[in-house]
């Protein structure tokens, strides 16, 4: 079966000697949080999520959610575990004071949801949808809406969804048809239906949370006549207890290839009485506060589920007797093929980790630094890496457990062992929150273009300056500023051909994308070779050097040849007529 | 649900218009097997195949094999079905008229191969198996044992399976244990536990025949000291009537990821008696008659899926409805990185069509043609394509399922649909008659040694020699002539090495099989572009030249990274501690 152990020293690595964490102490309200506290509180998390989710995700994916006499079953245990979870007060972690959250940075929040990720995935989703929700409202609501609500989504007492897509409308919002009525008291009266809605109906909480985009009467048309709502399942008495159940129901739930531990819901809002968060018509503004923070949840689940294949692999690959190897060995680890794959996910998942961390470091710098620049400045960051996080910490999540399977051999594609599971729930990562090619469309269409392109030259002046010099680490800083000149070339490529022939760009985003990602993680692999170059610790100075250098000959090589086939026209493509495909 | 239409028209472009296949009926026994009578013949098989073995597919998934009260019980449909198959005479179709088959090229079977694989891929297991296992037989065996078994494997009347795996035998054929003590009667007593063994246990034909790897009391140890044996589930009576129940049976069956209309059982072997196939302590040598040929079908089921996400893919891009794009269109299928996947999708898997044709087409002219030497030269091409065929195809079926989901975005993630039990059944063949880490240390190890080099030195001067000229399919003969250069050149690198450092040679193995294989797909596409550039249907043109240019531009470079990458020495990476992993 597919174990996990919260890789908690690789995480304080990334944390304090790469990313300097530290640094959120000096910020105000957070100076309790020192690299020690949050470190004690990692732990903590660890041995919940180990002891308690963990031998939870097998069950999770062989029972399944079923729905029965129009209800929602969840799997055994789960409804127990999660109302321990948020009695521990984990959920509400970097959850304000004065809700009832701990008030800790966003950071520890997201460390503490790569490892629930690994052990859980599909539980991940009730948990950082809960708290996606309550930034929305917390950010667009009115005081009445945030005094309801707030309190009891900050603890994760109640859970939340976003309910956007229809089934007309999934990549394209402008095509939502729910219709929002005003009654004479100032609320709505919703119609509509939704389906794919995650956490829909349930009973593991008191009250579900429906965050929904609909469309008011002779609102315009398209995304700009959208409006969103809060639409509870049971509404909620002036005291503060629970009223009448609200004419929102599930009609069904989907039977997928994996995330079993998680409902997918179709949601009938047959007359539900709804409250508008925000002005009329801004509902795209309002749900993207929910969406962006969504993406960045969905690249963790991405994150742990590279974690859980990797350390599974490599663990199998220690123990798995099966030939001998050129060198005697009698495991696997010493077959050459197999050592690729191993570092190839090391590679790959330890680059991402820092990827994931830094973004989620950037949103509390946003949020509480004193000084505007540097907020402005990590803003920046959050916006161009968000879509990076997204999509290429699930494209490899999926990737990284199609080696795990390949590494266990025919026993991978046996369900009892807990691997192939792996490969199942990661495929939904690339799809849900904006497909991963709505991903590389937000990068090459908004994120390069936004400030006359001010977010992408930030980031190479970054990398740049932290790329020079050379000896004793030019083995990854040279080809990493090859790699920068590549990318940054065909970015100035990009934004000029969108002007001009957005095909071309459109038909190059999801490569574009990925060489970025790539180059994103030679920075990383750089600066980890740079704090590993002096480490006490043996076997974390040669692991790492060497990890670095597999990446930068086989991985940053990868940059140029995306970028040289991106920067082709698309029109010999485009003109075809597809009926002849 | 996804639908499948025999690609007729792009087989025949493939086989008529690339491939030459006309010369086969210049062989002696083949005068009949014109053009027009294998494409009546693969009309006909596709009307049986679209009608009643596609609509099964989703079934088998569904319901899957079933272990119950010691038996194995198939998906509803499935024993009628392969009934009316062998009986309409399309498992019998390539082997000889003297046990009862049509006699038929090898290639025609592969053809049919290629479409029952889209349709139903667990359903060709049962087939296809049987096929290699008669090969086999027919290879090794002697008269008696022919004479008992190949009228009733030649039809699909009885089925067979390949025993090999144990517990501790997987990769590794070395450790295995099963024992064949002799008895008084010259046959032999069976003793040891098999597992993953498909289609070992079930009640669609009246017997099972197993070709059994085991060890002689008193062999040498390892890989030289294996028989191989013929056991039936029913012993057979000198007149052909069946007679008691031999002590194999069935102990379990296995719960896999997918590919659930195929029983993948364990099987012990409790003194059950079996006869020897060919000299003591040839096991290996006789196995791999049957393994080389099982390693083409499974090859094929990959192409076979690669098919099936391709037209799925694409008919769905015509029809489904999702925003406006750049050029005003409103099926997604104008949205350009929808039809960058779709491109891809085409480039991969219509290449790789030629390929495994081509492959076919080789076994055919070694075994047929009359002169000696371009036998010698068509098995040559076989034995050095397989490991392409059975890696390349298997890891692309994978990769294409995956992307067939992404173009169906959330609703591919959905059971109804479809789509994601591509990605579940392609996951197998990876792994299985040899996973493909194994296949590229074949071709590094084996292939490219072969008589001082002589296999892709033969393959190099055929590609040379069809990509000289330039103008008008410059575009492609171009990149491929680079591609081939760099591809040359890492062969030597590689032979060399591996005489030095296996442990490099090993390490690059994967990634020389897909470059090498990029380049095979290359020669394709530039044949392709030849025969497509005067054609007189014009969609076939305008869509194959651009296929062709998307290839050249987008796919060959990868031959110089994969091959950069490759050539570098593994010491670093193999000397480390793997328990600092």
């Amino acid at each position: 079966m597919a174990t996990y152990q919260a890789p908690l020293r690789e995480i304080g690595f990334v944390l304090n000697e790469v990313l300097g964490v530290g640094r959120l102490a000096r910020l105000p309200g957070w100076e309790e949080a020192t690299p020690e506290t949050l470190s004690g509180i990692f732990e903590e998390a660890a041995r919940f999520i180990e002891e308690q989710l963990a031998p939870l995700n097998k069950t999770c994916d062989e029972q399944g959610c079923r729905w029965e006499n129009g209800e929602v079953r969840v799997p055994e245990g789960l409804a127990e575990a999660y109302r321990n979870y948020w009695q521990a007060g984990w959920v509400g972690l970097s959850n304000p004071v004065e809700f009832g959250g701990q008030g800790l940075p966003y950071l520890a929040s997201k460390v503490i949801g790569e490892m629930v990720c690994s052990a859980n995935v599909a539980f991940e989703l009730y948990v950082g949808l809960t708290q996606d929700c309550f930034e929305a409202l917390l950010a667009c609501a009115n005081d009445e809406i945030k005094r309801t609500y707030l309190p009891k989504l900050a603890t994760g007492e109640w859970t939340g969804t976003m309910c956007l897509t229809e089934p007309q409308a999934g990549s394209d919002l402008a095509a939502v048809k729910t219709k929002a009525t005003p009654n004479a008291d100032g609320t709505f009266s919703l119609e509509g239906a939704k389906i794919f809605i995650t956490s829909g109906e349930h009973s593991m909480a008191d009250n579900i949370v429906h965050f929904v985009l609909a469309r008011l009467p002779d609102s315009p048309p398209g995304v700009k006549g959208l409006s969103t709502f809060v639409v509870p399942k049971f509404l909620v008495n002036r005291d503060g207890t629970l009223g009448a159940r609200n004419r929102v129901h599930c009609t069904s739930i989907e039977h997928k290839m994996g995330m079993h531990g998680s409902c997918t819901c179709s949601l009938a809002f047959e007359g539900a009485r709804g409250w508008m968060v925000g002005a009329p018509n801004t509902g795209i503004q309002n749900m993207f506060v929910m969406m962006n923070l969504a993406r960045i949840m969905v690249g963790y689940q991405g994150l742990g589920l590279c974690e859980l294949a990797t350390q599974n692999a490599i663990r199998y690959a220690l123990e798995r007797k099966q030939g001998k190897a050129f060198d005697g060995g009698e495991t696997i680890v010493h077959h050459p093929d197999v050592r690729r794959m191993l570092l190839y996910m090391k590679a790959i998942t330890e680059g991402a980790r820092v990827m994931a961390h830094e973004t989620a470091l950037h949103v509390d710098l946003a949020h509480r630094h004193p000084d505007a620049a540097v907020r402005e400045q990590a803003q920046d960051w959050v916006e161009l890496c968000t879509p990076l996080v997204k999509a290429f910490c699930t494209d490899s999540a999926f990737e990284l457990g199609s080696l795990a399977v390949q590494v266990y051999g025919g026993h991978g594609y046996i369900r009892e062992h807990g691997i192939e599971q792996i490969v199942r729930d990661a495929k939904i990562l690339a799809l849900y929150e904006g497909t991963n090619g709505i991903q590389a469309m937000d990068l090459v269409r908004r994120k390069l273009m936004l400030h006359g392109g001010r977010l992408p030259q930030r980031f190479f002046a970054r990398v740049r300056g932290e790329s020079t010099g050379d000896a004793p680490l030019g083995f990854i800083a040279k080809p990493l500023r090859q790699a920068l000149d590549e990318l940054e070339a065909t970015t100035h490529w990009l934004q000029e051909s969108y002007k001009t022939c957005p095909n071309d760009a459109g038909f190059g985003a999801a490569d574009f994308l990925r060489a970025f990602a790539l180059t994103y993680l030679g920075y990383n692999w750089l600066r980890m070779a740079k704090a590993a170059a002096n480490h006490p610790d043996a076997g974390l100075r040669e692991t790492k050097l060497a990890t670095a250098q597999f990446f930068a000959t086989r991985l940053l090589p990868q940059v140029a040849t995306l970028c040289a086939n991106l920067r082709h026209s698309s029109a010999d493509y485009m003109k075809l007529d597809a009926r002849n495909f």
